[in-house]
């Protein structure tokens, strides 16, 4: 037992050594290096209690994060192989940006499994500084579900549902949204005093982390890459930014002439070849959830006929009108000449009639407000403004009416009036979420 | 001033004795023609002291309104020559509406004035229970805002701009601006203890709301009916219902096989027999206004080359699409078979992208609560629903997310998705209104 501890402490003891070398401004790769055989003498499972000992001795947290990214190089050689995967797409192919947002989810991971196994060592400043940081971990964390998993979800799922596969995005998400909701169940630990509780289910979340790296790893982006045309992969990359990334910024090498195609443009079922080259996860994976694999490819044409093209999908002038008119606001849109164009139907605040069609705006207002009208127009035209607020009360109720400028790259194509009564949605307090529909 | 006062105790008398009559069940028409010839023998400036004798005395509210319907009959008869007016159109004729609802404006002007002139001379539960009469009266003249005038405004008034008659127009809603004004400013003042200033402003507001139908009889409809083809009076009909009458239920005797005219249709110049058979009160008015007169016709066409038309306007695909993408919320709309057809762009609550087109909703959710979605999409359908409300708590904001049922005629077309950040709505407090913009 003594042998052990003197072992420990002499490790520990090379370790903080190391870390002073790191700050001392030597030549840092050969000390990286240096590090990275002392942490290699050490047993995995030693690292994480030589890690919160030194936690507990003082060592900064930054500190110990700098300790853990080269632990999670040597995790990356040795484990994760994504690195050969990296290598076969030129940056900013989507395949290259998923993998490398992966490698920083292992390290993420890894730094969280570290303080979370720490925790229960620790008292006192050092447990309180080490919550705080497990706490800032987590909230960075949470980013990968509105980035990462959420481009997978609304970019690239779509295009393995086109082909009939669509056990294998439900079973990913579910797990997702598993892992999403055990951040949230972290955060609203992190003040609490069950530590215990608080180390487990921080042990939990990384473990599960680095199981969906691997289930994306090994599954998801071999299939995407043996099914995909280049058109796709152009699509999904032409999206991806709207999304954004975690901890990652996608480069530009990957150029494509190829027409970008869209989920609803997809047309291919599953070639026999294609499926022979599946990952052998997917297909264990598809037979699991499904009893025996039977693919039903969605062929749907999204454009009907008569359909207004938008710039975010596809109508019909009635379901536009419709659209317009239930929804709980006014609508009104000006011209860039001033002339009513177009109001919502269905109930409203300010009744309209189709007679104002075409009328100047500024024979539709009580004559003793129309200069002020001008005005807001005016610094609308100009470019000064983008909006114009104003409350009033009426007949016991509170209505919100918006003038809001309407442009399309800069250029002014008229001013919208939207009013609503917002005296039901003051009163709204707490959370009603979908869960809770009677 | 004995006899004045005897003289007038006499009249009150004889008044008296007719409103016991009126109740007695005696033959009306005969009690009534009595009655006409008793206020006849008084002066009309004498009426309303002596009716507010009659208040001080006790005589109901009710009875005072009795006696005010004889009274105004006998108004009319000798002084509007509406009923002449009234006679020559159709029951359902615009024409005929507005001239029938000016009858019972010129009654309750009368009413108004009436109690207005007796509130000095009365104290105690008398002069409470006028002031709550009042309040009672002024509270209904209000709706000639929200229907008389605002027809006239938003229906009457486009027909003359596109003629070039935009003066009249001016001046009238400017005149009705004045008389709301007042209508409000009575109401605010009725609970304050300044009686003289109730009183004055009472039958101020009389005296305007008379003057206007004088304005409205004698100008306004004449120049209508010069200037409007059969097909413009048939376009009126067909709207003058969403805004509303005052006091009135337009019949249906009047029939038109000719083709609605909107005012945007309108192309007709003024023809010098028009222009000479407009009323001479028009022609002043305008003279008035513009030193001269010189029509400036508007011949815009409303309808443009690419134009979608739309229930209630005519809209270009790019004015559409943004149009929805500045709205300050985010609506995605999924069609009738579940399918995603259209999102709004800008900055979005919930990001979007063109790869969830054509995708099955149930696609589009956690699979943890795609069951509820099914369940609200089910009661949609039915049509045992029309929407499902939820609201979240988002990193320090409140969302608001609401599903409403699309339908046309009763047609399930969709749901629309409608969220928006309620957190600054939650906030507002009392009014900012026009006028206060900077």
């Amino acid at each position: 037992m003594s042998e052990l501890l003197d072992n420990r402490e002499m490790k520990k003891e090379k370790l903080k050594e190391m870390l002073k070398k790191l700050h001392s401004g030597e030549d840092e790769e050969k000390v990286k290096e240096e590090f990275k055989n002392v942490l290699r003498s050490i047993s995995p499972l030693e690292i994480p209690l030589i890690e919160q000992e030194l936690v507990a001795e003082g060592v900064s947290a930054r500190e110990i994060a700098r300790m853990c990214d080269i632990h999670v190089e040597i995790f990356r050689e040795s484990v994760s192989g994504a690195e050969k995967e990296i290598a076969k797409f030129p940056p900013g192919h989507p395949l290259r940006t998923l993998y490398e947002e992966n490698v920083e989810i292992i390290k993420d991971a890894e730094i969280l499994n570290l303080y979370a196994s720490s925790l229960l060592k620790l008292k006192g400043n050092a447990l309180q500084s080490t919550l705080k940081t497990l706490e800032g971990i987590v909230r960075g964390l949470k980013v990968i579900g509105y980035t990462h998993y959420n481009r997978e979800e609304m970019i690239d799922f779509p295009y393995l549902e086109r082909r009939g596969l669509n056990a294998v995005p439900a079973v990913l998400w579910r797990k997702h949204d598993e892992i999403r909701a055990e951040m949230n169940k972290l955060l609203n630990l992190i003040h609490s005093e069950n530590y215990e509780e608080i180390s487990n289910v921080g042990q939990d979340l990384a473990s599960r982390l680095i199981d969906m790296v691997f289930r994306e790893n090994n599954i998801l982006y071999p299939t995407l890459q043996v099914l995909l045309s280049e058109g796709e992969f152009k699509a999904i990359r032409m999206q991806d930014d709207e999304i954004g990334y975690y901890k990652i910024k996608p480069g530009n090498e990957w150029k494509s002439e190829a027409k970008p195609i869209m989920p609803y443009e997809v047309r291919d079922e599953i070639t026999a070849e294609q499926l022979l080259s599946l990952p052998q996860h997917l297909i264990e994976e598809m037979k699991k959830n499904m009893g025996d694999i039977k693919l039903h490819p969605d062929l749907r044409e999204l454009r009907r006929e008569g359909d207004i093209e938008l710039e975010n999908g596809y109508l019909l002038p009635d379901e536009i009108s419709a659209i317009l008119a239930i929804m709980p606001v006014d609508v009104t849109f000006i011209d860039s000449e001033d002339r009513v164009r177009f109001f919502s139907g269905g109930e409203r605040i300010f009744t309209r009639t189709n007679t104002v069609l075409g009328r100047p705006v500024q024979l539709c207002h009580p004559p003793k407000s129309v200069h002020i009208v001008n005005k807001i127009l005016q610094a609308f035209k100009k470019g000064e403004r983008d909006k114009a607020d104003f409350w009033i009360d009426m007949q016991g109720r509170k209505i919100l009416i918006q003038y809001l400028a309407v442009r399309k790259n800069g250029k002014y194509l008229g001013a919208l009036e939207f009013t609503q009564d917002i005296m039901d949605i003051k009163k709204i307090e707490g959370e009603k979420r979908l869960l809770d529909w009677k």
